[in-house]
């Protein structure tokens, strides 16, 4: 048994729906009716249409800074419509409401222990549901009621089997050599990795054909414009361009190799722009 | 006399600001300094500038899922700084401050039982109004009254003749065929049409020069990158491609024109993926 | 000594961080977390990537809409993981978090007086602080704690010298003509110059190599797709399209030259669709 956290009245939303329409909003004023003291807090609208492992990147790189008990929606849901089924999990000390598409693999592995149930009792959804919108009609409602403190298993009946999405691990060749990939690109064109920060940094680190050198704590530790290898926020190896995008100069995206040794902790003396 | 609702202390904000500016902070900014415990809520941003009917279709599948006693505000305002009148509107349990240039039409169209008056007691302003940006200036000070209780017959005088543009009304032919057009182009390029949702769905729907089949309830119900027509959850009928964008596959836009002829209900068996 | 003002409670957000990605609403979970009552604004997130001057236009035009005692946080941070300063400041009766790079400048010379600490109490940032995200690390705790009244002389050191970027005044020439540039391009297009409202107005605008007109109070006093200048909402003169883009129009952008001679107040008569 998972403990249930204590509603913090918190709502998380991370959809596809982007910012030209509606369908943000309308979750919002659906979330208010239900529960007028619920606070919703907007992750991310942007992912790009129906992509599942995105939005699982954000939310894996993200709930941990949330207070215990914040509800966080996932409505990224290329199933609508068809039986796919929707999902509320408890792990973490917070909870999740999402489509079973794997969107919320990464979280799960990472937090271990989860409880999870199939939401089905439509008493918590819109009288009407559309075939289209169920952050509206399902998740927004079903939120507002978990951020009061519904519990889990008032839901629906328990899951066992969600649909589960690996997290891209990295390859490790012979001479140690670490072989990743290119798991995100942000706003600012950097090249997140699946290279997880290691103490002593990393070696070597080749982004597609390009040689980018050691593992760098500051962009100023190179020249503007210059391509660094870096150690992101999410605790994993980036890609950047001082002053620009590596996505741009280096011509990269999701998928790309990213390749790096190891390298040895305490080894590396502070560089130019550096605090250690 | 339409009632006037209690005040929910909820705001809606729907204007073409667009997120690159100031501008639709300022409105908040101001709303908080007149009335601190009021809660805003986006509806959207994104409206294309000066797209006046865009806005008014956003607000029409919007507006019902909001608490009663809402404040829907709209600042899509191309007769800024001339005479054009500032409207607030009693309609549907719900409170709408906008610019008269037929915003509200589909709203009001909708409701039925409405009331309205100019909004012209200056002293709502903030003390200096400019000639550009009354979304700050007027509508975001007198929003904050609204959601506080002030009525609508302290804000000015009755109107009786908004402007008021006529939703487009679908054509019916000889044998039955709707004729229709695109009214809304959303973020994954589902073209929203304005033939309203029959019980037995449409069948033969043409979007353009493409046949499209008969409605269906769920987009895996074709193959994925087909094109099919929807049940959409605007209650109207919706061209869309599984997995894709009908305006780029299509090649249609607002305005295109969609055909169908009415479904017989009960007629249509559930095919792959439907769940009916 | 500058009087520090009562915590509103309230926080904004001016930010290069976009919408694409988590870092956003990352930065509200953490200010949640650590005040559970703040209540955040979104001022901007579209602030070019590391254009410090046009978020210090953005402050600029906006801080003074507030309530008093508000926070308003700024990232946009390229030196973020170097040694530059993170900087608390009061002044105008507002609170002000942001890095040392000038991004202040424009609120400070507006302001007068003020009064600025170098945040370094690390005891108010989260227990591990990354290399490139301290809008996480660093700026949302410590606004979290802001806004909840924690004093600025608790927060570290006084600050005499913070980076001061100058406004970049218009030169007069010796006909009196104004020699200014584009300080700011919005959503609409619009032309933002550094050319103070005058109480005459401005006569025989010129922006690049186009004859403008004198300032006008109206988008409508000209023809539709017509370019004017007009009296903007930031007490600075803009060139505009009437339903229009002067961006796009004129083809011009921030750093292009407006050149316009002051007009005699009381001397223009208004005109058409104008409301004096």
């Amino acid at each position: 048994m998972v403990p249930e956290p204590e509603a913090s009245g918190l709502v998380t939303l991370t959809t596809d729906f982007g910012g030209q329409d509606h369908y943000a909003g309308v979750m919002k004023g659906v979330i208010a009716a239900f529960n007028p003291s619920a606070r919703v807090i907007d992750l991310c609208h942007e992912v790009a249409p129906q992509d599942v492992r995105e939005a699982a990147f954000l939310l894996k790189a993200s709930y941990r800074y949330f207070p215990g008990g914040t509800v966080h929606v996932v409505v990224v849901d290329p199933g609508v419509g068809t039986r796919r089924r929707v999902l509320c999990v408890v792990c973490a000390g917070q909870r999740f409401l999402a489509p079973d598409n794997g969107v919320l693999s990464y979280v799960l592995a990472e937090a271990g222990a989860w409880e999870a149930v199939e939401v089905t009792e439509s008493r918590f959804f819109l009288p009407s549901v559309s075939w289209t919108f169920h952050g509206r009609d399902v998740f927004a409602p079903v939120a507002a009621r978990l951020a009061r403190g519904v519990a889990l298993r008032d839901l629906g009946t328990p899951v066992w089997d969600p649909v589960l999405l690996a997290w891209p691990e990295p390859r490790v060749e012979a001479d140690g050599t670490r072989v990743g990939e290119v798991v995100h690109v942000d706003r600012f064109g950097n090249l997140v990795t699946n290279l997880p920060v290691l103490p002593g940094g990393y070696r070597g680190v080749r982004a597609g054909a390009t040689e980018v050198g050691d593992s760098r704590t500051s962009y100023a530790a190179v020249d503007e414009g210059q391509v660094l290898a870096i150690i992101g926020s999410s605790g994993l190896l980036e890609v950047s361009v001082n002053g620009g995008s590596a996505e741009r100069v280096l011509g990269l995206g999701r998928g790309a190799e990213v390749r790096a040794r190891p390298g040895r902790a305490g080894q590396a003396a502070p560089g130019r722009g550096e605090t250690t």
